[in-house]
């Protein structure tokens, strides 16, 4: 297949070297010369350009801006192309995404691989980034078969386990495993730090250890990605936030007014229960 | 010195080690003969016993029980010592201990080495186990000076790292750094359970990843340590629980109204205010 990728940058690089290694071509654009220039280079595309004209003749379009860039270009994008060509995007949130790109694109399917590591850009690129991570496909209601499969074939071939659900499935499952923990580990730190006593507060750093690193670490992550995660996925954070507060809350209950037999049994329940997450 | 350690699992054990390693004479007891045997064995001890009574000529006792048996084995422990004896903990919460206990034994000074391992008994006792870790020492108003000093350089000799404070600021400080840790990772898994479209908590458990393993890690703990944790500190843990909340419902609020701006200061705050922890 002719590929086209947009937005050569961690995802989009490594996205390029695998599936240019599977065979196929691969028609990158990059805002940046310097990039695809690079992007050449190293092989991780055929062919590079700032122009997303040159990608008229490709056969799937994979879009690997940042979030808020996808909708944007794929606006861009449409009148060079013909309606049977694919779009997919890799961005972490779904729903709010994929039910405006598919208004103007009937052909979108909507995707997310779930691989990552702190160095960005293109010079972070890597072969098998992709590999035994997951990569969800979100599909709608009015998503052409075809296409689906197509896009579940090309993960695949990547080496990802991939799943298949609903953009609102995946974004309430993605609130709860990933950006509702970025937001009680940033309450974690900010709450250590609202205390008045200050020689509790510099013991409190001379002590920290494990534990507190562990559950502080999603915490102290990139800002814009959290405030972007807030943005794109409000409701579904919004509702685990709630469940989480209840939860918060029944704990707090019990501590208050001493039942030691429930607490026992919610922290036995939650050590069983957390090996199915792991 | 002679040494007297009751208690011969992983801390009394490994104590006993250094200590001997030090050059004094270790008395150790413990309730079970089939451990006092494996005591003197290892050479983690020169003498043991599961008589208390044996423990008449130390210059300091170390009482290494589980937190819930400190007291129980101090009243036992009395009327078998002369008064200049010191005697010491090794609780993982102070104030509640330490202001009963001088009560009983004016010559009580509280302690709190901070290392451990995942395993537990006399077996998992090791050489250097406090070697650069926190060992607090807690005095109170009442405390000789000189008993304090003793117990200090006995901690520095173990290459430990030492900090003296109140019974109250430690208690405060490990509230925030150590319990309040487990709650809010216990409620995180408590709270995706609770989710009621059993579709996502299934993809969110096949989702999770780093981010939620490591949140959610001291959450899925010993529960007995979890329980014994909010009972002896309980009101410490309490204010903890109520500065966490207070900054989650100010996240919370934040998303819910939009306040994009807000968010990314505060987690731009946590971003930066990780590092003095860790």
């Amino acid at each position: 297949m002719k590929i086209g990728i947009i937005g050569l940058g961690l995802i989009g690089g490594s996205l390029g070297l695998d599936l240019r290694n599977c065979g196929h071509i691969i028609y990158g654009v990059s805002r940046k010369e310097s990039t695809c220039k690079i992007a050449v280079e190293r092989g991780i595309v055929d062919y590079a350009n700032i122009n997303l004209k040159t990608l008229s003749t490709v056969d799937i379009i994979f879009i690997c801006t940042p979030i808020d860039l996808i909708y944007e270009t794929l606006k861009q994008l449409t009148s060079h192309l013909k309606p049977e060509v694919i779009i997919t995007d890799v961005g972490s949130v779904k729903s709010s995404i994929v039910r405006e790109c598919e208004l103007l694109w009937p052909n979108f399917v909507g995707g997310h691989p779930m691989a990552g590591k702190t160095e960005q850009g293109i010079e972070a690129a890597q072969k098998h980034l992709f590999k035994n991570a997951a990569y969800v496909i979100t599909p709608t209601e009015k998503t052409a078969k075809n296409s689906i499969k197509i896009l579940e074939d090309l993960a695949q071939s990547l080496g990802s386990v991939v799943y298949t659900c609903s953009p609102e499935i995946h974004d309430q499952s993605v609130a709860w495993i990933s950006h509702l923990p970025v937001m009680i580990s940033a309450s974690l730190i900010a709450g250590c730090l609202q205390e008045k006593d200050k020689s509790v507060l510099k013991l409190a750093q001379q002590l920290a250890s494990s534990g507190f690193r562990d559950t502080s670490r999603v915490g102290g992550g990139n800002p814009e990605l959290g405030v972007m995660m807030a943005q794109y996925n409000k409701s579904a954070l919004l509702h685990a936030l709630d469940g989480y507060r209840q939860q918060l809350d029944e704990i707090t209950d019990y501590i208050n007014s001493e039942q030691w037999d429930s607490l026992q049994k919610l922290l036995t329940m939650t050590q069983q229960e957390r090996s199915p997450f792991i």
